[in-house]
């Protein structure tokens, strides 16, 4: 047997046993568990730290939701799911699937009740700042590209970022939350277990798993599956180095130590197949506050690459893959305004002509650039990449100045979107297409919603969705 | 057990023995038999087909060799293997794999005489034409970027595409040559045979395969190991779409019927690592005859994005991967010639504004672009692209026309690149990076030198290259 993977037949006994035996306490796990759980499964979570979270309690804690949801609703939105389904087909990457977009936004109202219901709080005011993640304890706020070309024109905006009721930072209430209800629930949780291996069965079936604790091995029968919410593989340099080694020159990488691809891998050694595993969440929050959207982002040849006004995942993704991860915002005095995020002033010229000799940039670039962008600004337009007029001025007020928004030591954050090929109630693929039984997986392990261009509150989205459907169809066996 | 992969416990018996079995008769599986043979290996290879050859026979022929090959002294071309490394590590994508690489490159004048020894001719006469894939039966060609900017000013450029003595098509006189080699080797060749599944005994070891014949499974043991040489995955929908869903854009995928995705499967099934599946060779030759490249190469929002000198394997990239597919190339009535390939002409104007109306450019953009080429064009430069001064001249002679270089129907050709993880000597690796024994992979069934921007003939290079190792390493047991 490949390493990770453990014949059945050579288990001379079961540790411990359960129906399900759900792997890492993060979102989707704790969704899987509460669900599996609530749905009569002897259920058994395993955690490789000491306490649950993850990365999901690291995070911002914004979920995306929509279509109408209550929160939406008293903040005064109007949402449908139509609209939000058309949204993140055209937003969320090339090829995102399509079967789960549909159920995630015909579910998205009763799944906001639903974490309601767990006791995660929501205050039903709308952030009017400039933030996916605000430094507000409101509950709804912006957290995509829905106000933008081409977006705006594809399907009704509306904010569809959740966030808990917490300042700052809602991750750690969102987990706090889900882990106490995980706890109060029939579900046992065994912390410090770290998963090394699945235990198949001669026929393909997956019987349990190998948990390390404390340097000893646990073999834990799970009679009904295992489900795997291990997290991505961003912590893990030969998964990122195969699969996407541009993300190696990002200076933040977004994930709890856990995020070392092990249960992908160990999904992978039973047969699994992993798909999108190039795909990324790349940030580049470099226009907050908002009017700083009114500069230009610039690329090395010194030619625009996108609308400004794109959601941040939306600009580093396009910096990183698109524009070999160089890109200046480029500011007049008109506009000049301290970046939320310590960003080194590159250059100040009195001139375009002078700040494009101090950036290094080819004779004659930025000048032709802003040429350009300035004819069409006077008009409040901008045709060539269609940012909002909201954003459009002339950049013509001496000193001008640009940000590096892309050199070593920028908030330049990534996390993986790639994982195990899954169906819509979380059952594992392989590499035939074949479910592999008892195996269901949800979160970053698995290829979600999102396969590019990130939105903020997709993965706790499709995490805590699709780890409820992982739960319930693994309590069925 | 998963689809693909079957318990050496479950086979009742061998139909066929072996000590080693090369699934896979296109140009990485000759070399493979061929080695393994001469090392004493009872060697059986396996091709689905009716006869050898797979997508090699249907390709160009173009091998990239060089360090200073006899052919390319007898050219007239100095070389080194460490120009050519410097070379490869530069332009082959993000993340290469250094140490095939260096082996590749140090071995490649040994390698060319291998060749020549298997009765592959070729003809010590330059090509002076403007093709990766000569017309002629000439034997050395440009094949890469090696003159274009950043490259040349890299390592000392040096024409390095290999191809064997027959006008237009030199891959099916390089897959006769090779398979006739085969035939009078002691290997045994089974045709109409397709591998179904790997055998794998309870400790890891692969100990061989079941093929499928005429409707009929037969169990072929294998002693000392199994060879992957099934080609990429360019012919499967399923795996395009979840690794370069881009690529469906495409017009042409290069491959035989046979470039299924089977070989990766079956490895995976067994637990092999498949890594870089999201690279792509994305050929775009548009500016052929050379004389195009003295155009502009725009994309929809009318800028210019790459060196139009660049080599074709390199315009498709950029064009497909990172500025949405869209690419027009746009002449003045000075550069205007017939392109080689049939290429729609987009627009034509009296002016660059008509032009740009036409194509329903963002108004003033291709002007602008224009304007700030032809500045530095009327001193014979190009410092934004670094085009090479020799295609570079004002474009200010009307009338003024586009070529549409990526629509439907556009010679727009691609094949994969990444596939399983092997090492130097073609041992498959498993998701933990340990090697799975009794099993080897070589040619576009992993992913070799090439993870991006790809120069002609490395595809057969490496295959060859390390079909050798592989072939040799398998011999070993």
């Amino acid at each position: 047997m490949t390493s990770g993977l453990r014949d059945a037949g050579d288990v001379r006994r079961w540790d411990e046993e359960c129906d399900v035996a759900v792997l890492g306490l993060g979102a989707a796990g704790a969704a899987a568990a509460l669900e599996a759980g609530r749905a009569g499964a002897d259920t058994l979570v395993l955690e490789r730290a000491g306490g649950g979270g993850g990365t999901s309690a690291m995070s911002g804690g914004v979920l995306y939701l929509g279509g109408g949801t209550a929160l939406q609703r008293a903040c005064g939105f109007e949402d449908s799911p139509e609209a939000m389904f058309a949204y993140l087909m055209a937003s969320s990457g090339e090829s995102p699937d399509e079967a789960k977009m549909r159920l995630y936004c015909e579910g998205s109202v009763a799944h906001y009740d639903w974490l309601v219901e767990q006791g995660v709080p929501f205050k039903p005011v709308f952030y009017h700042g400039c933030s996916g993640e605000p430094p507000t304890d409101d509950g709804l706020v912006w957290s995509g590209s829905e106000r933008v070309h081409p977006f705006c024109e594809i399907a009704a905006p509306a904010p569809r970022g959740h966030v808990p009721k917490m300042e700052h930072q809602a991750g750690p209430l969102l987990m706090q939350t889900l882990c106490q209800a995980v706890e109060k629930s029939p579900a046992r949780i065994a912390t410090n277990h770290r998963g090394v291996a699945l235990v198949q069965e001669r026929d393909g079936r997956i019987a349990g798993l190998v948990a390390e604790s404390f340097g000893e091995e646990r073999a834990i029968r799970a009679r009904r599956g295992v489900v795997l919410t291990t997290g991505g593989f961003i912590n893990d340099d030969e998964m990122i180095a195969a699969h996407q080694p541009l993300v190696r020159r990002c200076s933040f990488r977004v994930g709890a130590e856990g995020d070392d691809g092990s249960g992908i891998r160990l999904g992978m050694a039973a047969g699994a197949a992993a798909i999108h595993m190039d795909a990324a969440s790349i940030s580049l929050p470099v226009t907050q506050p908002w009017g700083l959207k009114r500069g230009i982002l610039i690329d090395a040849s010194g030619q625009r690459f996108i609308s400004e006004d794109s959601y941040y995942g939306r600009l580093g993704e396009w910096a990183l893959f698109h524009h070999d991860g160089r890109a200046w915002l480029v500011v007049d005095d008109a506009v000049f305004e301290k970046p939320e995020y310590p960003r080194e002033v590159a250059a100040v010229g009195e001139t375009p002509a002078e700040l494009e000799r101090e950036l290094r940039l080819p004779e004659g670039s930025l000048e032709a650039t802003l040429s350009l962008y300035n004819r069409h600004a006077e008009r409040g337009c901008d045709p060539v990449f269609h940012k909002s007029g909201e954003y459009v001025q002339p950049l013509v007020k001496p000193p001008f100045g640009a940000f590096d928004c892309t050199t070593e030591g920028s908030l330049y954050a990534a996390f993986t979107l790639g994982g195990l090929r899954t169906d819509v109630d979380g059952r594992v693929q392989d590499v035939a297409g074949e479910v592999i039984p008892g195996l269901f997986g949800a979160g970053r392990a698995t290829s979600g919603l999102a396969v590019g261009s990130y939105s903020s509150g997709l993965s706790l989205g499709d995490g805590t969705f699709f780890g409820r459907r992982a739960g319930r169809c693994a309590a069925r066996g």
